[in-house]
């Protein structure tokens, strides 16, 4: 042959090379793969490498023997593959505007176990900045770990704690806070970071992942460098959720924190804003924002994050015994129903509903459909709820409803109170409508 | 004037005809109004009369005093206004195939309370066919009155009762059995009848309205008479919901009514299929379905309508207390939870799952995101919950999961047959992917 009869396996090469080193792999299917490198130490022997494209995608390719490879040398001042972001610790005072990046776990801060098949968080901080090696190419991001739980770990208490250094970083000068936070809970989290913030300077941006990021596909990047691009450069000043809108690989939507669910387990658009648009979107890095979105506020910042866990969301279905339901609201000062339709429930409920609102218990309701408004003007039933002393709270989602009745109880001690409180509208969080606050 | 020194008052006019009759009326705007007269008693005194059109929709009309009213004469045999289809009682053996349409309350059968601004059911069989009197335009209905609920109201014995009475309707030769129902809890009720019936020799259509009949933009009317239509000329051989698709008055969706969920309060086109399109549409009177359908079996039809209501439906929130999690599953032999994500639960639960497992409880997962599938493969937290014992039920709805359930508990002494009955695909209710039967 005319070939160098002795070439260089380009694997054993790879082998040694640093994560985030630049490579360039020319495969003989004719694939030309450049980008840095992603570790993926357990799949070592597989002669399968990790590679993260310049769009921010991993990408897995087998290695062949005859494969071309080039080594880039590091060029630690290019935005393409710069230093990983500070850690905590030595925090510099930057020069220009800095960004916190605030991480909790989840998905996005996960990498694969290859022994078990499952996904596990990554304990070390330096893992989790190798992995997103684009994260400050436009400015300094400064990386703040919270905690560490897969996002159904997380407590209200939890939300506490993470709003209160959500303050703390703006009243460092943080121009904006990314969140990290697996996607199972987040709009739970965005919600409580919503009410618990008032007087926003910036964007506080949560963001997480559906696939880890050690693995081909992962959304991880692309979702962080877009939530890190809403941060620095919008003018929000509310709490949002940015992730992937759609089957683009640079279209990601801006969900108001207290109008967005997780409307699919695994799909990469799984967040969807319900009953309205989202609050924006950025579209290969153009940024749009729909009227009326709070705007950046001149500060401080103000936190009040005394909530009490002492609230419920229970969910109705036809043969739900009300005896249950009410064993379930015992002890409870407050709860969220999630009625079908417009707002109902078996008529057998209220009895212990009725009894309920007499002893002080705020009860809430809104519709499981998750889109329209729960309204107890149309049928008997709703008329007949309402009588019993149930709150209808227009077009609030359950979730978020329930999130806003833990902060109600940390603040207000009597139903009054508590009840204009969850009939204000505090964070965008009503949205098709505001509810008639029409005594029973 | 060169007009008619005393014209009749085209609204007294109105006020002495039956309802039901066919009329034109020209407005002094240059509008004009052909129709037959719905019922509306509470409006006399408004000038306000209700026109049904040829589409099926309501128009309310102020009657002007120089309003050109034409009458015309009753023809029973023209199908644009033929006779109100025929009552139980004497009930005929047609010549020609027949649907039946059995009434169980709800909305498209309801009215307006112009006294209290509610809505009410109609009490009066004859009342409720005088709302709709093309509804035997292409053959032969026959109405059977099953029960009054509003759909809130309904319960699981009465998901029994009325897959016994569509059970009857098909032996005594109906080609296919409509179903009037509220909306609220009209998918909870398909599903019932998707797990209760087999080889169906027809299909069976459930349908309801967002608005009243007697109200203007009701969706009542021309929701029955596709229902009617897919009935009658279908080759479907299993349960649908039929109703509006989107805002085009012609367009109605067929969805499989293990698939579907009412994802608005409000809207007509409340009821949408998850994890894939509907399985059929109709368009303009073209009926298509997509492949996969099941087809008009050979007969007879069985039926099983055992259940047990000893099962329940509980939706994981986070800051859920596991103790009122235990507590509300007491007592009961199968818990269908909905979980985040892929099926995720804070693992302080996982104690009493596997206690209840233990006891011979039957746990099955779901996922609160209503699309996509629960899988215990991907995280740890699944991992750990189906070593508990837990049930990973793919992409089965939580609604349906619960349907099914009782209905399982109803044949199933013990846990094994009642896990396969689970994971079985029984009336299609997979969709996305089967879920694995995999041991824990």
């Amino acid at each position: 042959m005319g070939e160098d009869p002795t070439p260089t396996d380009p694997w054993e090469t790879l082998r040694t090379l640093a994560r985030g080193s630049e490579v360039e792999l020319s495969t003989s299917d004719g694939i030309t793969y450049h980008g840095t490198l992603v570790p993926s130490h357990d799949l070592s022997g597989d002669r399968i490498v990790q590679i993260k494209l310049a769009s921010g995608y991993n990408v897995g390719v087998r290695v062949g023997r005859a494969d071309r490879l080039t080594v880039y040398p590091a060029a630690p001042t290019a935005p393409s593959n710069g230093p990983p972001a500070k850690a905590l610790g030595s925090r510099p005072k930057y020069a220009k505007s800095w960004v916190a990046l605030l991480t909790t776990g989840g998905t996005i801060a996960s990498r694969v176990d290859y022994r078990t098949g499952g996904v596990r968080p990554v304990k070390d901080e330096a893992e989790i900045l190798s992995f997103y090696p684009f994260l400050d190419r436009d400015g300094p991001v400064h990386v703040v770990p919270v905690f560490d739980h897969l996002s159904e770990q997380i407590l209200p208490e939890d939300w506490a704690l993470l709003s209160e250094k959500v303050a703390e970083m703006f009243r460092e000068g943080a121009r904006g806070v990314v969140v990290t936070h697996g996607t199972d809970t987040m709009h739970y989290t965005a919600a409580a970071l919503s009410f618990a913030l008032e007087e926003l300077p910036g964007p506080v941006v949560l963001v997480g992942a559906q696939r880890s990021p050690d693995r081909p596909s992962s959304d991880g990047s692309p979702n962080l460098l877009a939530a890190t691009e809403v941060a620095r450069n919008s003018d929000l000043g509310e709490v949002v959720v940015v992730m992937h809108s759609g089957l683009s690989d640079t279209s990601f939507a801006i969900h108001r924190a207290t109008r967005v669910r997780k409307m699919h387990s695994s799909r990469r658009d799984a967040f969807q804003s319900r009953n309205g648009p989202p609050l924006g979107v950025l579209q290969e890095k153009t940024l749009k924002l729909r009227s009326g979105y709070r705007a950046r506020g001149t500060g401080p910042v103000r936190v009040d994050s005394r909530l009490d866990p002492r609230g419920g969301l229970l969910w109705f279905y036809p043969g739900m015994p009300p005896e249950k339901a009410k064993e379930f609201c015992s002890g409870l000062r407050g709860v969220i129903l999630a009625g079908t339709g417009l707002g109902h429930l078996h008529t057998a409920h209220l009895p212990w509903i009725r009894e309920a609102v007499g002893r002080g218990v705020f009860m809430g309701m809104t519709t499981q459909c998750l889109e329209g408004s729960a309204d107890p003007f149309v049928y008997a039933t709703g008329r007949e709820l309402l009588r019993c002393g149930v709150t209808y709270l227009g077009d609030l989602l359950p979730e978020t409803a329930y999130v806003k009745l833990l902060f109600g109880l940390g603040r207000f001690d009597s139903a009054g109170p508590l009840r204009s409180f969850m009939l204000e509208d505090r964070a965008g969080e009503f949205e098709a409508r505001h509810p008639s606050v029409a005594a029973p």
